[in-house]
């Protein structure tokens, strides 16, 4: 990965699929604000955001920062303090993406979204093809979604720059946690060497 | 991957290591159970144990198996109960690797330990040698070792067959959590070729 561009990652509340495809707004999770902050910051990522349109679901996202950034989480765990220190609570994607655009000098990022499987009427790009395109000089800074419940709403999808392609498992069974798609995702898309021999 | 070697994972309460390095048995976390669970029904693997010494956290696993095989759980998410019909909890290593043997007609498993740091005095395969190994046939049934707290205790490592190496972050930070860290590896060990072209 050239470290001249910036990667964030957003974990989206909404909108996101319910299990009948309605959508919906998921409730924050503690452990996915932990989770994908810690696997964000082992892959080198610039930031990791979490989006809600919920006031009272930010503040939530902030005391769980504010723990691990000066409370007794910082004496007890100092290294997930450092994890955490490049989180932030934003209301919408698109809150996000200025968000993102304000500490890259106005370039806004180009988003690339998730999916256990993959919307009909849009190819997906292979992790190589999107782990090369995050490489090429001068790409970014590129923002990757992910969406809580069963997933990132459609017109999400539809609207994204790229659209990444399922991690397949085996007997057409594919559903991981949001928290380990996120931490393969990363993987895949930042070590894309890291098999070696 | 060969379909011929049955792979199976181990989440570890007993022995790991504290953050001082003290031997100590952590507790069970529901959502460890279940992410693991769904990670290891994911990549094919074909058993997903939990290994804690003490009673009443085997059977609190249990309590989460039944909730979602036949409970409420059942009905509201049946793809879940899928991934946790693989599920048992023993109360040590040896039960577990006699219990993998008992269901793969008497032949005790190689053990694989993972680290989040290489213990001193002991070399780690890279994580190609070890997905070779997997795919070997007849080399199987394998037993795939995590830890809790602070990471499997040094003598758990130095006794397995096979270390593997640590899953290695950008600028030396790799607290992974645990259901982070075994996605990724059994991304890295049944799909070496997932990153295709």
């Amino acid at each position: 990965m050239s470290q001249a561009n910036a990667i964030y990652s957003a974990l989206v509340h909404y909108p996101v699929r319910d299990r009948d495809g309605q959508t919906v707004s998921a409730a924050v999770t503690n452990i996915d604000v932990h989770d994908i902050a810690r696997s964000s910051h082992t892959f080198g990522l610039a930031g990791f955001l979490v989006v809600t349109p919920i006031e009272a679901q930010r503040q939530l996202v902030v005391r769980i920062l504010e723990h691990w950034r000066s409370g007794a989480g910082l004496r007890r765990m100092p290294h997930r303090s450092e994890a955490l220190a490049i989180c932030a609570a934003l209301a919408s994607i698109e809150e996000a993406a200025q968000w993102v655009a304000a500490r890259e000098g106005g370039r806004a990022p180009k988003v690339i979204a998730t999916a256990a499987r993959p919307p009909a009427g849009r190819a997906a790009s292979s992790f190589a093809q999107v782990s090369r395109m995050l490489a090429e000089p001068g790409s970014g800074p590129w923002l990757i979604l992910f969406g809580t419940g069963h997933g990132l709403a459609d017109h999400v999808l539809a609207a994204a720059d790229v659209l990444v392609e399922p991690i397949v498992g085996v007997a057409g069974y594919n559903h991981l946690s949001v928290r380990a798609a996120a931490a393969i995702v990363f993987d895949r898309l930042t070590h894309p060497a890291g098999r070696g021999s």
